[in-house]
């Protein structure tokens, strides 16, 4: 049974979901009447609660993917499409030491977070303030961030750390910081980055080629998502086609492979 | 610097990747010459290591995702595109308990053994012996599995636990076990399924309508990826085009809804 | 220069098209200030026309492309993007014999009738009385139609032709239709179909394989738009992701084929 | 029935196709043994001629569709995806005039020959004289090209023609040739493109943007095939994923649109 200070889902009858801190005697209004907070704690996660109108509430406990899908955004926020083989492509699990750059209203940093665990590390930096608290607030309410450090400060400056297992770059000039990142990377550790448009990825490619980094990849995920009737199953009818690309690499100090100029064009073409 | 009995990976100059188990005395055969066990044992991650034919080659930690791809598979396994998203999906992190049925090779065993963490625990099961000591010789040369407790039986007859926090149904017919999955799952919690055909995902949901689960649905996740290269950046060629349909539900006690019929074919069209 | 009956589109500053049937002494009202006729009809295609406030509206001759575009519908029409490859498959071109079945606002049948030419022959059949009016309506406002002959009645009853060099069927049921279909074409002469779901698409296979059909086909297919700016070049955020299956196949006496029951699963996976 | 100097396919037992030539007293020799140029003489269209080893071949008078799959080629074709599309948008149908320019192999201009039909013209322009021979080879082995006039020079020069209906361009340098284009092109007229990479795509919107051409369009197709098998329907594993980018524009004079530079990034989302 939820207490004050859970995140939780209310679902209602069609559909309709509410994700919100609960407090001590604050209940919520929805377009089927209001549902009391003493009526919540005493409900089950799983079970219904319901509104004065007598409608029924299913009582949700939210995952880490409603926690993302859920925060408050200023900014076009990572989607958990991206998130997911991001974190699984930089290795990101229980005690790892990661750095993300430009987190805007913090969607990777709470699935980072999340996946790091007590143990982990995660290093976040913002240079804008606003977008800085805003992360800040997004974590808290999601009860984590025990494990992030955050640092408003301009990434040109280069990372305070070193050695780190792995860094996510989602910023707009990436070409920009890449002698800082491989710098807080430790040898041979992936990185990642987030752009959207295809000069990006190439003016990132040109930087990749010239600077510590090897092995680049190129990629986007794309959902399609079906209609779940089963006896008229079909796509739906229109889809997100594009968030941005995924681009990733791994540090390697560039002086050895100064003959080696091998374009991996194809080389894994089934690396899903 | 790895030592023996650490997965490496070993990387040429053409691209060529080998992922072994790094032994005292055992070095690797390649198409550039072979290396000696003691000159990689003596080299640092991110470093290189010269064949007897002064090859370079490069030394790299795997991460989960390299452990994924490189596992030794007698099934169709799951990816590292769906891997990513189910477990996002399905909250896998630090300290989750989560029953995975069908584990085949063990890819997605991996992956939740890895996210769950020393503190997690996963419970996996599978009816074929030979699948099951795969997934075990898998979890045990990637340095997983010790929250791991495997099950070499049938799920027909339930599953041992009560409670957990998420499952994973990786099965040919999975409508005939919901319920079993029902009575393990915490009230109100995930559930992910995987099938390859249209007929099983219209069986599928036909199933979960009548069974202890709620709010469907049914998407698949593609992965396009791009020759890495500046000045002629293009998409690949060819693409895996299907893997399977991902299915996901939550646990619902059904007397809840006897008369809520409201199907949500498209409430939530963005959740990606 | 324009004359009366033809149709035009006028496209204004902000790239909004009208697409009307130019008319003596009648303009257009448009957000940027009235048009009129006689200043269209002094202007010639690919120049521009003056709004009374002085606004510049391009006059553009419109493509069979525009004209399906700018259809009156009253139904889901058939969208290019289906209707090119279709009419390529089924091999449409001038002087072409082809059935349509089930024309709906007669998207379809506008290209039919463009690309069959005066001296090939559109027969087109609709049960429905206001649904064969409309198309009747939109191919003479396309300035098409002169070899189109409409048949509203049943299919069921059976196509009142034999030995045509195509058929297109567009209707809820196709599987009840193959028989019809099958004595209406030449022999080995091709078929094709469009369903919104994949419960359709599996029935119509089955059909397939029991009647005078052989070589059975399934695609989709899909079109992603980039917006046009060269130093931001990106996908469009969204795209139509579904609008229907595309299944062909070519009438075969079934006879011949009793004892051959290889299923062509993937012989022409690069046939596109 | 086929006559000596048709085209015509076998198809195999087993779904394998042959298309050739007929010619009189010379068979064709498959897997399943040789056939007779006089027993597929004897037989009618759909019908089946027996191999010497009796075993049955399918005799199939091949749409303009089989024609381009089968053309001889020795350059990256056209795909039926992209042409179908192709001849939609820019209008093409009986009667038409127009041009292309990188022909190739000549899948375009077979497409062209045949929808523009008696009465239409097509030029083609190829610089390469063994591809402007192979281009020839294919259209008369096709039985079209009565209506292309081929012009083997560098379009560098410009185009013999002016006021065409439309011009398509498969060049490697698009944005070197806009000035010819928009000159050969009727007032207001479609144009389009096919390149292969997102850089060029940029560089001709670029071009575009400073050339008599407005109304800039730009994006894929893509053809996803299933497996016809009705009871575990599913996409193919695998697809092609990338042939080449269209572009499309209109000819407009430029002093027009001067001050106006509104960019319609994305004003037809659903333009397909």
């Amino acid at each position: 049974m939820p207490k004050p200070g859970d995140l939780i889902i209310l679902a209602g009858p069609k559909g309709k979901r509410h994700l919100f801190l609960l407090e001590e005697s604050k209940g919520l209004h929805t377009q089927d009447g209001s549902i009391q907070a003493e009526d919540i704690m005493a409900a089950p996660f799983g079970g219904t609660v319901n509104s004065h109108l007598g409608r029924p509430y299913r009582l949700i406990r939210p995952t880490i993917f409603d926690l993302i899908k859920g925060l408050k955004r200023q900014t076009q926020i990572l989607y958990p499409k991206e998130i997911g083989y991001i974190c699984l492509k930089l290795g990101i699990g229980p005690g790892c030491r990661v750095i993300e750059a430009g987190g805007g209203s913090g969607s990777m940093t709470m699935a980072l977070s999340w996946f790091a665990g007590l143990e982990g590390q995660v290093y976040s930096y913002e240079r804008r303030p606003e977008f800085s608290e805003l992360c800040r607030k997004n974590l808290q309410r999601a009860g984590l961030g025990g494990n992030v450090r955050q640092f408003q400060k301009d990434i040109e400056e280069g990372f305070e750390q070193s050695g780190v297992d792995a860094l996510f770059l989602d910023v707009r000039t990436p070409w920009d910081y890449l002698g800082q990142a491989a710098a807080a990377l430790a040898k041979g550790a992936p990185i990642g980055f987030l752009v959207p448009t295809v000069n990006q990825v190439s003016q990132l490619l040109s930087g990749l080629e010239r600077s510590d980094f090897t092995d680049p990849e190129v990629m986007e995920i794309l959902i399609r998502r079906y209609k779940p009737v089963p006896e008229r199953l079909r796509p739906e009818d229109r889809m997100v086609a594009h968030t941005g690309f995924l681009i990733f690499a791994r540090q390697q100090d560039r002086d050895w492979s100064a003959e080696e100029t091998v374009r991996p064009t194809s080389y894994h073409g089934d690396d899903i």
